[in-house]
């Protein structure tokens, strides 16, 4: 399928990152099989379906995924049409700084000029209509010099788990659902207070986590701003495709700094002040939700059509269901009779060797179940 | 092993009521696998247990077992040392008082002053030698004459599900915790009011359905107070041994009147008036609990030695367990790794098809998921 990018004569690269192991999932998510290679809301896991959203704005030949060694097997077999030599496994986690910057160095040897996305692997789009339209914005104005774009989310609650976006002056030529705006400013997961305060404004928007610039553009902020990295990124990026990458890449990489790409690159740049840094955020208003706890994926499944009108708001996923006086839950049970009576807001999760009992307030705090296991010497249910 | 009953030359024959097919303890419980053949609260099923308790006081040779034909081979297997033909199957379920008067009739042809014992096959008991302390005086008693023995225990609640027996005068030779008083009369599950009154009054027990009599004292109350069932009983009795047995018991059983003991017996024969009805209680409060439900399975193990110190109140039978903020919660989920957060007063069940959940407070509405699974046309689930 040809892409916006190659038919404007832009050359769009999109890098999943992919490396997360994340618990709040947990019984389902493991080590070994992470939020992003599961399938939690339909039959695509959440990697399959970031890739799916991508297809129409870039070649899949485009593509690439940085991950761990605990994954890259399952994603290369969930994902077949991607190169296998698009599927890079980082030797340790180094957080997304040097994970972005990387396929930054390695573009910028051939095509410069390329756009380069960002995208999380485990994120849900319910408009992926819009989610295009909004991408093939971003990188227009990603291409059009020196610019940085990043997708923000209008805020509905008062989340603390999220960074915010202080947005600044329109840009001229936006508009409607696509109007940028220059960012004033990045503040990591606020205080209740202060994001009620962010709220009210009107002025903010959530840190989606998804980014567009050009490898050039990129390259040269780390340079300016990380200037230890740089040099190491280039070494790996000079040794791609000889027989020594997989040597150089675990020799050096580790020695990058364990970094997120916020710290290490926007909020510098935003100190410019809001004309000079060309941060941009365009308004990724398309049904996004990151999932970050069964809560959310609960949330989530009330949106979908198939449970929109469930008045009772059960999600139950298992072979069959009986509910008597039961209202607002989620369960997980696959293969199983699953029988609710007089329960409200539980969260139960049951996989082939663990069953969680948890509630959709509590659900949060499943990572200090994954912490006991770890302490417990529990590694294989970990 | 010798018994009290051999001993001073007379015979015991206790009579396990096994034909029970509650749906209270679903999803373990299901038609082919009842209550009574599961082992709820440790390594012997109810029916074990329940053969276990009789062993001080009968030789296992004269105990009988009736039962029907989905559970019989189960049960044949659970109590290997019973006589295969002291299992007897009902061709169809017709509630106690055929069931006790069957075994009555077949006693009365060669032995007529067996002392017989209905024990139920589904109940706990705490002190097993207090209980066998109370049968060997309910044997005595029972021998001595025409009398009726029910074996009443002490209420703790004003439970409203129960049958209580109103206690009348003490008879001159029991004493202590063998004290047996005259019984005035029977009341059936009474109103929440009542039953209230019954606990306050003092003079109440409720009716454990175990019954200890004469095989001659219940032959006769049978032709005396169900005159159209006796001759039905009897044609049984001789077939009994015979080739045709199984053809007249499947012909003439289904002819007996739905009727439980406690109706068709005891209640016309306590209206004599509380002498010459001869019907006399003896305290059974020997930690007696017919676990009626989830709940009160959840109870009884809040009473054994090994949970009993636990604060938090909490039963987890799986492989491992991690709790976190939780407490009262009953959870059975064999051979899985099991994560309470959060939550309070659950029962949850897990059965290799099925997965209920519920809480203590609700859990005896269990009935209503086997009922509405039957009209699905879900026969493999109950």
């Amino acid at each position: 399928m040809p892409n916006e990018g190659s038919r404007s004569g832009l050359k769009f690269a999109p890098v999943i990152l992919a490396g997360g192991s994340g618990t709040r999932f947990w019984p389902r998510s493991r080590r070994s099989r992470a939020k992003q290679v599961l399938a939690l809301d339909g039959e695509r896991t959440m990697i399959q379906q970031t890739l799916d959203r991508l297809r129409p704005v870039a070649d899949v030949g485009d593509v690439w995924v940085i991950t761990n060694k605990l994954l890259d097997d399952l994603i290369a077999e969930q994902l077949p049409e991607l190169p296998r030599a698009h599927i890079l496994c980082e030797p340790v986690a180094r957080n997304t700084a040097p994970a972005c910057a990387l396929a930054a160095f390695l573009l910028e040897k051939s095509e410069p000029e390329t756009v380069i996305g960002i995208f999380p692997s485990d994120h849900v789009v319910k408009d992926s209509e819009q989610f295009a339209k909004v991408i093939r914005a971003g990188v227009g104005l990603a291409a059009a010099g020196d610019n940085i774009v990043v997708l923000g989310v209008t805020p509905t609650q008062p989340e603390t788990g999220y960074g915010y976006i202080e947005l600044g002056a329109a840009i001229a030529d936006g508009k409607g659902d696509l109007q940028a705006r220059l960012v004033r400013r990045f503040t990591e997961k606020p205080q209740k207070e202060r994001a009620e305060e962010f709220l009210a404004s009107g002025n903010y928007a959530w840190n989606s986590g998804i980014f567009l610039w050009s490898a050039r553009t990129l390259t040269g902020a780390i340079r300016e701003h990380c200037p230890a990295m740089a040099p190491l990124l280039e070494r790996i990026a000079a040794a791609y495709g000889t027989p020594e990458f997989e040597r150089v890449f675990a020799e050096v990489y580790p020695q990058c700094e364990n970094i997120s790409v916020d710290y290490a690159i926007l909020e510098p740049r935003s100190k410019k002040g809001e004309g000079a840094s060309r941060i941009f955020s365009l308004p990724a208003d398309f049904g996004w939700n990151d999932l970050g706890s069964w809560s959310a994926l609960h949330e989530h499944h009330m949106t979908l059509p198939e449970y929109c009108n469930h008045k009772d708001a059960n999600v139950v996923q298992g072979a069959s269901s009986v509910v008597i006086d039961s209202k607002g839950n989620y369960v997980f049970a696959p293969g199983m009779a699953v029988a609710l009576v007089g329960v409200e807001n539980l969260v139960v999760v049951q996989t082939e060797d663990a069953l969680l009992i948890t509630t959709r307030a509590q659900c949060q705090d499943v990572g200090k179940v994954v912490a006991e296991l770890k302490s417990v010497g529990r590694e294989d249910l970990v």
